[in-house]
């Protein structure tokens, strides 16, 4: 006999990227902050002692909110503090959609959001982006006509890498009429030129909720940290409600602590990704390769039919692979003639970028 | 304008036992094993490399699920690992219970389950447990003519310590339509001349998922890991349907494989708690004091009304407060002249046994 819910027994899984064992593999194909977590992380990992794992630890992982909040000048009523951004995705969900009612968002996108849809028994809206990853100009229009109570948008978007203004983010918070989610879990790697500075959402917006991740800025994907960004009627219900609850450990919440503390330590790993996102960008379109700008820290490479003896993205994948070399192949509409690049060390791109060359038999320096 | 759903609205949050900051304070309020964790789980904590925590962790915790497997005799299909004992408990509610639906369980209880019950918005059915705390008679056949999903049973029973039988259980699970969770987060401190071997209801049953807790017995309260043992049909969707993509990290995974494989230090602490379970029990019951056996690391004391100057339990519990001893007073039906009692070390037991004669007015030696 069967016990589960006729939903559940329906649906499928998220799939998530490989995550192999080995050490030795080139692993472009999760978007792990290629730099090792700072100094500051490290000590508070030292610190932990055994008296910390056998108490419990605070539930609303107070101390670390305290320091977020001061991070991003606001009150730490307006922080929650998730295992993982995912755990803030499914909290959004549950708080702010009831089963049958509609959540969006805009495709291609982080497969999960379908996912936690299906989980809760909701249904899902899902907008086109155009031909250049930009989200569609009715996206708040057609969504609040589908009667969406939450709206997912990734930005800087993925898997392109395309960042959307805060002034046209701001537009749709104006224009949409239930609680617009900002997953925001490569805005660090964001080049600081843009001035892109998204709290001004939370600010100015009843409905916005930022999302951020401590996995790839902070290099701390093993850790899952995770903290969402919202005014405290928004946060209030998750954080008090909600959440398991005791949702962070002890651990997780010394190390994320630290992390935001000593921001400056992963501030300098954000510079040096940059700066390989903008060589690597920049060699691969002088060999004719089509990317679009990234803001993000991978980019997202078209790939030729005829490359690999014609295989294609799926066997240009295929062949990195058993070089050791992995990066990431969707097998979804529009991306299936395309492959998604985490920026390693400049050790790994050049391994990558000639690796490449070969491949798409183009002359990559 | 409040976005989230109605019964978000409407329904109260989980409210967790107090976890001061101070260290000084005898902490017997909450559960925590007085022992420090093995030293198997620190010499896994201090194997914790910066590599480790860039990278993401091992999505379904394989390492520890087959650890726990040999443990328990299974397959690591029948282990799933979770954030806490917590996350299992709402993955059960979210994988079997429909909103609208009915969850059982019986009172006095852990207070999270009508939380649950509250989140997904199904209804709760709830049974009284008989005056020495245990399950009515007709708990299954009540339960089935409710119509409930799933039942929660906390063995042995919080916050009374009283144990169900195997047998009894197995004949529970027999006539009950839904899933039976036995919630053993105290199981541990189970005395081992009473032969109580649970998993045999997993091997017996396909309705019974049994729940885990590395957060007493093995002195993790901080790390917040817990795991399910069910048969694969009962796991699978959980595994890979309905929990967060990458829920436990590789800090809590490291260790708590640690515990599970280093066991037999936990053991030692185990045999140290029973100890001193028998001998503070004994004293209390000696003076008078009213208790039930209890085979978990608490003892429930009733507390006449005259005492500390006529202000009873509750004002108990406020003076051994102020003296900074801390034990947990539950304002709820039949609970409200008791008081719920970790056991501590030898010397913190002392300290509360004598802040209790005085208290009490009763000669404890």
């Amino acid at each position: 006999m069967a016990y589960e819910r006729k939903n559940i027994a329906e649906m499928s899984g998220y799939v998530p990227g490989e995550q192999p064992t080995r050490t030795d593999v080139i692993k472009l194909n999760t978007n792990e902050n290629p730099y090792p977590p700072g100094e500051g992380v490290i000590a508070a990992l030292h610190n932990v002692s055994a008296d910390h794992l056998r108490r419990y630890p605070n539930p609303t992982a107070r101390g670390f909110r305290e320091a977020a909040a001061e991070y991003h000048g606001v009150t730490p009523d307006h922080i929650i503090a998730t295992n993982g951004g995912d755990e803030l995705l499914r909290l959004l969900v549950t708080t702010f959609v009831d089963p049958g009612q509609v959540i969006g968002t805009a495709e291609p996108s982080y497969s999960l959001y379908p996912v936690l849809a299906a989980v809760q028994d909701a249904r899902i809206k899902t907008l086109q982006l155009d031909d250049v990853w930009q989200l569609p100009a009715n996206f708040a229009r057609a969504l609040n006509k589908a009667g969406a109570k939450l709206a997912f948008i990734v930005n800087p978007h993925a898997p392109s890498g395309r960042l959307t203004s805060v002034d046209r983010l701001s537009e749709m918070a104006e224009q949409f009429k239930g609680v617009l989610v900002i997953d925001e879990a490569y805005v660090d790697f964001v080049d600081p030129d843009l001035e892109h500075e998204s709290t001004e959402l939370v600010r100015d917006h009843d409905n916005v909720v930022l999302l951020r991740s401590l996995s790839k800025g902070y290099s701390l994907a093993g850790l899952r940290f995770g903290y969402g960004i919202g005014r405290p009627e928004l946060i209030e219900p998750m954080l008090t409600k909600t959440r398991d609850s005791y949702n962070t450990d002890v651990v997780a919440q010394a190390l994320a602590t630290a992390a935001i503390t000593h921001h400056g330590q992963a501030e300098e790993t954000w510079h040096k990704v940059r700066r390989e996102r903008l060589r690597i960008s920049e060699q691969l379109a002088m060999t004719g390769c089509n990317l679009v700008p990234s803001q993000a820290n991978f980019i997202l490479v078209e790939v030729d039919a005829a490359a690999a003896d014609g295989s294609g993205a799926a066997g240009v994948y295929q062949t990195l692979k058993d070089q050791d070399i992995l990066v990431r192949y969707f097998d979804q509409d529009r991306l299936r003639d395309k492959l998604r690049i985490t920026i390693g060390t400049p050790q790994q791109n050049d391994t990558l970028l000639k690796a490449l060359a070969d491949l798409l038999d183009v002359a990559v320096d």
